[in-house]
């Protein structure tokens, strides 16, 4: 096999930052280009962003959410109406001076979020309560300053989504809130193959200005957590900042209250930091731009004749697929098509077609099973349903195998300074523990854990505690 | 009938710009906010354009076009790169010179096009004949610090699609330009209702840094023409400024042609402007969000369940429609259906069921129609398709009754100066004839008009005419 491609991946266990770079160019996901800190998504990598896009964006109609297109800019008094708001986002903008040759009358930020953008236009359009719910989302750029960028997880400019929603009473826009943190999870759990812990991030890592913000933390496959997307409920305080007010039915004027919820295209790098290997990228069926590569062997009439059918076939049954029988060794070919990860490969050659059937190698666990051609379309539909199911069900189990309970600091200290993963622990609720946590032992609270009960110390400071809750690495 | 709504739009006859931007706002297409010149596109507004890329990006992919993600900043080193170009755009960008707390060592642009970003990204790629064609497209938002803006003609910010590809020849690089004209012809055509006038334009008004523009004339209401989308073709000078070259066949290095091509926003302001009436908006079926509006009359149960009943009906033909039983009156439920656009409105009293009928009324003659319950999703399907055929009848005769042909000077100052529409003259091919036209009848030229033969002299100078050319005013 011509694996020189595949030779071209560092290992994921010598070095886990190199491989994710390495797979991210060789899987011609992303180039770099002069712009310093942004990426090119090449067309390959945009195809699972729109796949992502396109199954997100019926989710959110479905759940009565309609898109609009907020302006690009946020002037800077804009920006400053809420307090704690600027505060999270003024030192991470990108501002707009001048426009054409002159100098601007007051610098612009590209938006980093439009939480400002939103409140202004809903204290325009919302009257009444029966101007409520409004239920906007927005496909969009954002920017942020950041100074070290990386593919997908960390980048100047992020594609994302950003649904701003108000309700009558702060119990609807709870409830929203939380039905959004269930469609990401579930979007992430069925297409993704993402096992992710959803909870609600501790005071001192929530969202600029938000009352309360829950997280999916998805662990990846060196036991690194990646903030996976979030959900805020925001209460009232922006309304109130904005004027923003409705006559309830009473003919009374309330102040409405409001949620934000986004994703962006880091749920690529989640899919290829859990799933990849050191062939390169491996892609859940649901989201696979191409679910099925064909390769033919040899230049054979009757092996290209049947290489076609079979597209054919799949083609009919909506099965995305492509057949690569270009002038390259079958050996170039398969290397390529375990890099890019496709799901599922067939091979065609003529001994297979002496017994009517063909190879087809799983890209998940590389099995290799014979397959008779005039069974081909049902047993593809059936492997990739159990592709997907496998590979969650693998993700799952290495994440639960890395999520270590600490009894006392000790512990604590020693699983994360031997380990990686996440630790689970007993906290008082007191930010001071959560600080001197992070500065000793360098992890950050990943989210509170509500469905467990709490007995016993915190595993800092001793005293009772009031919750458990998920420490580790970030990205 | 409660026609405060529509009374609230001033007439087209009267002060068409007016018209137009109450049309924009009282049909909740757009809204402004505090950020100049750059406009909220609204949910109604939004949909419109989601289906105008839905189809396009269909279109794009059948003609074996790739999407793909460029940075949102060109640095200023890099717009630099070809002259003729930046000539063209530097007055009219905004630039970022600050990110976080930190003036930038060099000053970066948002993008108001990406010709510089996807030569870059080319010289890069592309290493041998086998790497081309390269078809890419981009949906994204670019930049152009425009001093007076109008919703969806003329903005800050537009929303919008560039196509750029790299050929091997200059030939195919010229079909391509065309290719892609065609595609924007028949999309216009067929979807928009829009008869647009395809040709090239003068080397005065082709894009900066092309060798040839086409363009897609469309001719408003008014008689004022919009340039609704262009491609270019842009020989090998950009190639050659990048150093983009590949290796042929035969070994030897070539430099490759590259075409751009886009159309944006701008169309919704042409459907508009198009078909658009005293009462408000009206859409051509094939592109309108909701194609049916069901108002039932009264609060008859049977009334209802029978509104309902059609609602699901045309649901399952895949017609999108929607129930408007809202507790207002049905005047002011016609009128708001007016004022939106949809392009059939079904109205449902208990007079009409004792008939077993219900009436429909067209939003594009208002003609009013009886129509059996049982036959109504024949009937709303013919009509669908009847409407979208009239709308573009009826646009094309009134722009074929808009254009005039002028032998002679005097005659063209004539028509200019008494008449709204586009004029059609020899033309000797010299840009000082262009300029003195422009300079005294405050009209440009359109495109030159290929497939019609050319005999006489130049309208403005008396020699010898090369070719005849649409002049008109234009927004």
């Amino acid at each position: 096999m011509d694996d020189k491609q595949v030779k071209e991946i560092t290992s994921r266990n010598e070095d886990f930052g190199k491989w994710y770079t390495d797979v991210c160019k060789k899987a011609d996901l992303v180039d770099y280009s002069s712009v310093k800190g942004s990426m090119i998504i090449r067309p390959y990598g945009y195809a699972i962003w729109e796949n992502m896009q396109a199954v997100l964006d019926k989710m959110f109609k479905e759940t009565g959410h309609e898109n609009i297109q907020m302006p690009l800019f946020i002037p800077e008094s804009l920006l400053n109406v809420e307090k704690d708001h600027v505060k999270g986002f003024a030192p991470e903008v990108a501002w707009v001076t001048q426009g054409g040759n002159e100098e601007l009358d007051e610098r612009m930020c590209v938006r980093p979020t439009s939480e400002v953008l939103f409140c202004e236009h809903y204290s325009k359009i919302i009257k009444s309560y029966r101007d409520l719910p409004k239920l906007y989302n927005q496909w969009c750029t954002i920017v942020r300053w950041e100074k070290e960028t990386r593919p997908f997880l960390r980048s100047r400019e992020i594609l994302w989504q950003e649904g701003h929603t108000m309700h009558a009473t702060s119990e609807e826009a709870k409830e929203e809130t939380l039905r959004m943190l269930g469609v990401y999870e579930k979007f992430q759990r069925d297409y993704l193959a993402l096992p992710v812990i959803v909870g609600k991030k501790t005071e001192k890592e929530k969202f600029a200005g938000a009352v309360e913000t829950y997280t999916l933390e998805a662990m990846m496959y060196n036991g690194v957590a990646l903030q996976n997307g979030t959900s805020h409920y925001f209460g009232n305080h922006f309304a109130k900042a904005f004027n923003i007010e409705f006559l309830n039915k009473d003919n009374k004027l309330e102040t409405p209250y409001q949620t934000s919820w986004g994703v962006s295209t880091r749920m690529i790098g989640a899919v290829i930091m859990t799933h990849g290997d050191d062939r390169g990228l491996v892609l859940p069926p649901n989201i696979a731009p191409i679910k099925v590569i064909i390769i033919p062997i040899g230049n054979d009439e009757k092996v290209l004749s049947v290489s076609n059918n079979i597209s054919e076939i799949l083609t009919k049954k909506l099965i995305s697929n492509k057949l690569d029988n270009r002038d390259k060794t079958p050996g170039f070919r398969f290397a390529e098509a375990e890099v890019k990860g496709y799901p599922i490969r067939i091979e065609i050659g003529k001994r297979d077609l002496k017994m009517d059937s063909v190879t087809i190698v799983r890209r998940d666990t590389l099995e290799k099973i014979t397959v008779k051609i005039d069974e081909i379309s049902e047993k593809v539909t059936e492997l990739l349903k159990t592709i997907q199911k496998d590979m969650y069900d693998k993700a799952l189990a290495r994440r639960d195998s890395m999520i270590y309970e600490a009894k006392n600091y000790e512990e604590m200290k020693e699983i994360a300074t031997t380990k990686s993963g996440f630790i689970k622990v007993n906290w008082c609720g007191n930010q001071e523990c959560e600080d001197k946590i992070k500065d000793d032992l360098g992890i950050k609270s990943r989210c509170l854990i509500d469905d467990e009960k709490v007995d016993g110390p915190c595993v800092c400071c001793g005293k009772k505690a009031v919750t458990k809750i998920y420490f580790g690495k970030q990205y």
